[in-house]
């Protein structure tokens, strides 16, 4: 269990495949995101039928809601929520975090207050550790310290504190768990500073974790210096085990992702996007509201073999999204997920055929990225 | 086309099939509502899973949104919601009646304001007959007017209006229509009145329409009110036709309904209660927010063969209703549209056998009425 194959290399993209008690997940591969034990408007069947193969469920959520401790009396979040594949589970460390004014951090843990109901609540390495053993995903992640990633002071405290915390997970796991049935992955922080990711991924390196995930990342640089960040870091990783981009996902990020070595990948990206109405395609995303698709029978996206694209219209899915229709939310969340499983897979054969390379900058000069990055206005 | 097989009689319950260019539809039957152009939170391949032959569409919001005239340049309402069973249109006079003071009434039609936008619109009976052909359904309704059914003169005006009405939209069909592709089935009025309904019977037998619908009903009447009626109205109806009995859907009107000859049903509450989060049992309807449901690990309903019931349990439909997550509506939709659509599969094989009397008497004697006809509170 949890040992990592790496097939090939194409540069330095990587082919390969992790075992899990939960099915072997073919790499590279991308994790749709089911925050609250539900990947978003999508049924566990239509996530097999997307090939699917491992999702990312929220510990901060589930333990908030309905609980980890019932998940864990109900049989674990695998049977709770009827998907079969593999579950990683975060550490709800980002959330504890994010709270702002709602959290106070000391050197063993946070305590914070419920965004549901403002009751207090203290997570530590120990708790986290154990919220995810309740919860018997089969990846866990180490409960870490996710700084803003352009002050490097914050940033080295940061570091410190989730490496001790790394330690503490580990030990937990090992008192506690099973580690034959749940991996628990190391994360790598250091915010854009190559020095403090080197001494990040050295630290962890002597832990020998199963996987080793890169955080801090997306959450405030430029892309240019999130990919900067990765020709530094990604080299000094190991290269037998499985390495996870956090909370990273749109199309573009997912090809530069692969051709610097990562293997994992998660984000809301494309359930979020798809309730707001927009669809992501091989050339940018679209916003289905535009007018211009209100009387377009062409699919939402040409040549796109999802439920959404072989049996509805522009014109159709438009009008969903214009009336709010929950029909909508489906279709968009189905088309954008095949998407970037597609995607994934079609890098996994370009890698095994030796063609990535050609693969990922044909893609990329195809595609125009949406946000502030983006010099092209949206297709659309 | 459009003929109606009357197989056999069990009691004054009927077991039939109803031809169209949309499939052969398995009498009696529940239509599901699919309002702007679909069942909310279903797609088309669960709404065949589910064993659906037949769909209501609302004609006042398609012409609202997308608009009419857009769905017939796109090939049609079928063809536009990805639907290739048969799908029945109401003629948009019950929503514009519902204006209130957003409407004015005249002999020849109806002016009435957009929900939208209040931008001001008009139906007459060729209107909504011309509307409805450019949505292309299987069965159109005739315009009529539906009044609060418990006033006498009202009601009778209405009878008067219904009738003028109806002529009118067969005119209009048969002038720019093609009867063979779509059957415009007349709407019986009279609201509580014996002989004001018996009066709408005969003159709309006299136009000769290839199906007839009681209208005016659950709209304000009590319940034992509703079954009087139909009781003392079916029998006058022609039995070579089908009876489509108009917005009336709970398990146990559907059985009182067929039990008194009823062939058809539509009603939106199946969809709604679940977007509520409500489940519908065959011993009453259950409030899945419960906290006694919070912890159990059985389905939604005991022996149910649907989806949501074969995959999760009550805790976890709980808790997606709780976190308000689309796959709560998504599967408690799918739970209630199969229980009807089950409850009509087995009346039909009840009154094939000759023990449809049984039948009923035991679903009644079982069932636990909701609201205000109820005298028990709702199970759980």
């Amino acid at each position: 269990m949890f040992t990592f194959e790496l097939h090939t290399t194409c540069g330095n993209a990587r082919a390969g495949v992790f075992h899990t008690p939960h099915g072997s997940i073919p790499t590279p591969i991308f994790a749709p995101v089911g925050t609250q034990a539900t990947v978003k408007a999508v049924q566990p069947r239509e996530l097999r039928e997307l090939g699917a193969s491992i999702i990312l469920s929220n510990t901060y959520h589930l333990y908030m809601r309905p609980g980890d401790e019932l998940i864990r009396d109900l049989g674990g979040l695998h049977k709770f929520m009827a998907w079969d594949g593999a579950i990683l589970t975060d550490s709800g460390g980002f959330q504890v975090f994010s709270l702002g004014d709602f959290r106070k951090i000391d050197a063993e843990g946070v305590t914070f207050r419920s965004h549901l109901d403002g009751s207090t609540h203290r997570f530590t390495p120990e708790k986290s550790i154990q919220i995810q053993h309740n919860l018997g995903s089969d990846i866990m992640m180490c409960f870490d310290e996710c700084p803003p990633p352009l002050n490097r002071d914050v940033v080295r405290a940061a570091c410190d504190r989730t490496h001790a915390w790394a330690r503490r997970c580990l030990d937990e796991h090992w008192r506690s768990g099973d580690p034959t049935k749940q991996a628990l992955f190391g994360i790598v922080q250091g915010g854009i500073f190559p020095d403090l990711r080197a001494e990040s991924v050295r630290t962890l390196r002597e832990l020998d974790f199963p996987g080793y995930a890169v955080g801090g990342l997306a959450v405030g640089e430029s892309k240019a210096q999130m990919l900067e960040t990765l020709d530094q870091t990604m080299p000094l990783m190991p290269t037998d085990r499985p390495r996870y981009l956090m909370g990273v996902g749109s199309p573009e990020d997912l090809v530069n992702g692969v051709a610097r070595g990562i293997d994992l990948f998660d984000c809301v990206l494309p359930t979020r996007v798809a309730r707001n109405g927009a669809a992501m395609t091989r050339v940018g995303r679209i916003n289905m509201r535009n007018l211009q698709y209100a009387t377009e029978d062409a699919p939402v996206e040409e040549g796109c073999t999802c439920y959404a694209c072989t049996h509805f219209s522009r014109a159709y899915v438009r009008h969903l999204v214009k009336a709010n229709e929950i029909l909508g939310h489906q279709l968009l969340t189905l088309h954008n997920l095949h998407l970037l499983l597609t995607l994934m897979r079609e890098m996994r054969a370009a890698i095994l055929d030796g063609t990535f390379t050609a693969y990922a900058a044909e893609f990329l000069a195809n595609y125009r990225p949406t946000g502030k990055e983006a010099n092209a206005p949206p297709v659309g």
